[in-house]
């Protein structure tokens, strides 16, 4: 069974004191129907990605929380798998339909973060890491800043190869009214920002953010009804394994996105080559360089001179991250993977605005959860 | 495509104080391995159902330990609906093998409570409630009672019916070597002990436990070449609806409940009156009787006297949680929904020891979540 992706939508990123989850659940379902041209009856299933509701407010069993403001009852799940919630997600929903039970699957990706002080939340996004890193008083830019020693200790990128990551990713975002920080910063103010975790500096780091985000799956069959121009996922695929990074046998390289990204591309009988654009998991700026090699654009040590000579950008040979990724459009953790395919349709659809990307025919997404303890691959189609 | 059970383990429930989530995950893994008569790679997907690991340990990400844990890559998902956490990580098992994407599925519900303070673990566990429930100072019992109040108020009942079903449920879970409390008690017992919210006394409450469950599931035709006597799933059902007590129009019926079951007995082709036993969600005693009238098998108002006339004991008519149900053989949350469904499996392989049924053929399990906001329903058939 063919799914089809019917509707999308995405609030704007950024610090939005005045809304709560329930309102960012509340806008990203309306915009979704909106989009989708269908009415909150049609939806048949729902799926639900968020990782800190309860650590923010309190707040679990938020797939109820989200049904109740639906309005309606149909079987809502919520699925957390850290930072890769919202592509976890997206996954569910895509088996719901594939499976032939259902014809139509809501998902929302929502994110409340600014509820609680930096310290806190610091403390919160560590349960995705685990009790040993936890214990060793490491935080997630530390864990991400010994894979970016060791990738520079390795092979021939410099510090200011990952600081070309946040660059590029603020330049898209400098195109996207939704994104949190829309404006460009230089390679010299990444270079002279606060070292974090080195060689991680505070714009090598993605923020802290609210949003959401909403896509409508279908059956090829409803689809048909509803929209001219459809866009098929040809792939998606999720990989877990090693919670801890001390586990892995490798610091540069997330096995479970290489496992996922070979299954998906497997399912959509397509190679890496054939991918027009992409959205990855840019967290932190090596991140971003990782996810080019594991994925399969460029072979092991070699991403980081994608950076360098711009055929990552919006211009360039295979953009990555128009969006401006998670360092610039925001990572609010919950939405980043619903977001993803948000804009990979949107692109693939014609309406990326001012950063349409030309030629797109097929888009992959890539969502990580913590270090690489969950991988999620999405592959969209014309 | 037929969905069936290979195999199915519970841990003991309790107060384990010496054992982590990650134990009780490893645990229930390898007992579940063992009694499938397969080996761990030739699992292909997992679910995990857990509601307070964050609460409890600050763990997130709790399907990429579980992956740690099993020690290969495979895709596994966390799935939280508060209280019915297992009993959804089921059902999305049940949708990933009857999809004809997956061969076999891996269910693990854990949960580790006894870790923190009982006041803590209170707030904890009112994260599946509302926000302005949790502000309004009100607690599940609380909640529990006010239903309980009204199906007094409404129907003939006495505060000695809702007693009568502790007293049955530990009768069960005397004949249960890994309940929480195996050991008889009196109705005098339950109707002198402490009120906690009145008509509910504090034997009227399910208990804190850790504990696991888990079960393999895998498609016919795969479970043809490993056991000769086959357990089915006949219907999985899943719905949300409202998180909030307060937005009901019935103070005395779970929607979610009604409509899940309506679903699973159609997809079945069974009705009430075919199922041989059933595990239903006792949270508190009220909870079983709204469940014996939600699923059908009662009238609206006459749940009760069934409790009263004993036909839902081990040698009454259709006995109702012999494992010893929520009160008597524990309520470790992530675990109860998938431990309900070990108890009836075992029932219908003739392995319930000294509580094991007569002429059991078709068996049902009922999972909530809160105060019914999600409410998930299962039938096996033999």
């Amino acid at each position: 069974m063919r799914v089809a992706i019917l509707g999308a939508y995405q609030t704007k990123f950024g610090e939005l004191w005045d809304l709560s989850l329930g309102d960012l659940i509340a806008r990203s379902i309306e915009g979704v129907l909106r989009d989708s041209g269908i009415g909150k009856k049609q939806l048949q299933i729902g799926f639900f990605g968020n990782k800190l509701s309860s650590e923010v407010t309190g707040q679990n069993h938020v797939a109820a929380l989200a049904t109740e403001i639906l309005g309606i009852p149909i079987p809502f799940i919520r699925v957390e798998a850290a930072c890769a919630s919202g592509g976890v997600a997206v996954s569910q929903a895509y088996m719901a339909i594939a499976s032939g039970q259902y014809e139509t699957a809501l998902v929302v990706g929502a994110e409340k973060m600014t509820d609680l002080n930096p310290s806190k939340i610091s403390d919160a996004l560590m349960g995705a890491a685990s009790e040993q890193e936890r214990q060793a008083g490491l935080s997630f830019v530390g864990l991400y800043a010994l894979m970016a020693r060791k990738y520079l200790s390795d092979f021939e990128a410099k510090e200011e190869d990952l600081a070309q990551v946040s660059v590029k990713n603020h330049h898209h975002a400098s195109l996207n009214p939704k994104a949190q920080f829309p404006f460009p910063i230089s390679l010299q103010q990444v270079m002279e920002s606060a070292p974090v975790a080195e060689p991680l500096k505070i714009l090598d780091c993605s923020p802290i953010t609210d949003g959401a985000a909403a896509l409508v799956l279908t059956s090829e069959k409803f689809a048909r009804r509803y929209r001219k121009r459809k866009i098929y996922i040809a792939g998606s695929s999720l990989m877990a394994e090693t919670l801890s990074l001390g586990k892995r046998k490798s610091l540069t390289e997330i096995r479970t996105t290489r496992l996922a990204a070979k299954k998906a591309f497997s399912q959509a009988a397509m190679e890496p080559k054939d991918i027009s654009l992409a959205e990855v998991h840019d967290c932190f700026s090596i991140a971003e360089i990782l996810a080019l090699e594991d994925l399969g654009f460029y072979k092991k040590g070699e991403g980081f001179i994608a950076e360098r000579n711009g055929e990552v950008k919006l211009d360039g040979k295979r953009p990555i991250n128009l969006s401006g990724g998670l360092k610039a459009c925001g990572h609010p953790v919950g939405a980043t993977g619903v977001k993803q395919i948000v804009e990979i349709y949107n692109q693939l659809l014609g309406r990326g605005g001012q950063r349409q990307a030309k030629k797109v025919r097929t888009a992959l997404s890539h969502n990580v959860g913590g270090t690489g303890g969950t991988a999620v691959v999405h592959i969209l189609k014309r």
